[in-house]
């Protein structure tokens, strides 16, 4: 189990997930943290998956207390994993936390999935707030087994914290869903870029109307592991550094001799 | 009025917004985007403003054709604007269509607002599936007029076709809401990287109940009209190129020397 950070007061984490206050990834994470932090959970009160970064703006934000094992545990916000972080940031917290921790979440965030996000999208905020986030993911649909991936979770808050992140920047973890001494280490690696093969089903529903449901997807994978799923196919721990300036750098110069006129 | 590409069959255009299929800004596109492509309208039945790069995929999905003056207009998805591209993309259209367009949303999309906002949203999700896309927006909240945003974004069709975008990349378009004898020119523009000053309202229900309201929130401009909002504030149309690839290579190598252990 890691140790407090030596010479350093117990940091303070806040702590969400996309799965939602329920989940077990959730508590998996808040056990391990909470043995060298001091955790608050702000967190969805219901499942908030492949949200994106949405935020709630046409509606009121509730906010009501969580308890576990009879004691309160968190605050389950009736909303998406940003709207957690801002809300805890501006309205519950009584101080800047000085990490986001988001997850654990219950299936891969790798690739083309970074943009549907809403585990990720929480770190996002965090770091849109200026503070030290990560978001962390279990690479498995079945069963899961959150430990390793909760340990390691607590081991790298005190790298992030020695070490800072660079300005509008977080790191985007993902760990293999295998025992710990399988895991063959720990890879930097960028976010894939080949998008899924999506399909949609049509089908009747009893009263005979159409409707479409989005379906598994077999995907390629970017090769290597330099790369988030290369990564985790070797059973190593993949951390992307993901940053929020969508901006090309790179085609600003050749778009501006397009010579677009008013 | 801008005229058909020379030497090219009229383009194929799927259309899109967030804020919904009834929303004047996607009407005043269709009607000028159609003088110079074929055009199908696939939007969400209802406003899906800030829902970030969210999809559907704990429900089904529902299209409705939805009427205009006594005529098919466009499919009406119970869903968000990615999920409208998807199953434009996947279900719906007969071929790939040449260009996604996206808007014309009432309310700016530039700077951190690009990371929530559903129109972009509608854009990367195009550009996933290797279509060439933007999204366009009007700046402002009030006395909206869609005329010179609708005739600059057909004008802006030819330059797209004509040169491609790099793998990855789309165009984010805002448009000044002021006459076109006022508006200055089109920047070329990076996304703006300075954070909104949010707050939450605390307001007690009829049921003496708390609830939170995110609120206004007025923002410093990140300088200079190579910046999105610096050129909207100086009467010009922006175009930023986006892109989708989140990882932020330059720190690849600095995170490697943190020698992170399993």
């Amino acid at each position: 189990m890691s140790k407090p950070l030596q010479g350093l007061s117990r940091p303070y984490i806040l702590l969400t997930n996309d799965d939602g206050i329920f989940a077990p990834g959730l508590f998996a994470l808040y056990e391990s943290l909470r043995q060298i932090a001091e955790v608050t959970v702000v967190a969805p009160d219901s499942e908030k998956s492949a949200v994106g970064h949405a935020i709630t703006i046409t509606d009121p934000l509730r906010v009501m207390p969580f308890e576990k094992f009879g004691k309160f545990f968190g605050h389950a916000v009736h909303g998406t994993p940003a709207d957690c972080v801002k809300i805890a940031y501006f309205a519950l917290l009584e101080r800047k936390p000085d990490l986001v921790v988001s997850g654990i979440n219950y299936g891969s965030n790798t690739g083309i999935n970074v943009i549907y996000s809403g585990t990720v999208s929480a770190a996002t905020e965090g770091t849109i707030l200026g503070i030290p986030s990560f978001a962390i993911s279990l690479t498995t649909f079945k069963d899961a087994d959150f430990s390793y991936a909760a340990k390691f979770a607590a081991q790298l808050v005190p790298h992030v914290l020695k070490n800072g992140l660079p300005k509008g920047t977080f790191l985007n973890v993902n760990v293999p869903n295998v025992p710990e001494a399988e895991i063959r280490g720990v890879a930097v690696t960028r976010m894939g870029m080949i998008a899924y093969d999506d399909k949609f089903d049509k089908r009747i529903d009893p009263r005979n109307r159409v409707y479409y449901w989005l379906t598994g997807s077999k995907f390629e994978c970017d090769e290597g592991e330099e790369v988030d799923d290369g990564a985790i196919q070797k059973n190593m721990v993949s951390i992307s550094p993901i940053h929020y300036d969508l901006t090309n750098h790179r085609v600003l110069e050749e778009l501006k001799k397009w010579e677009i006129k008013k």
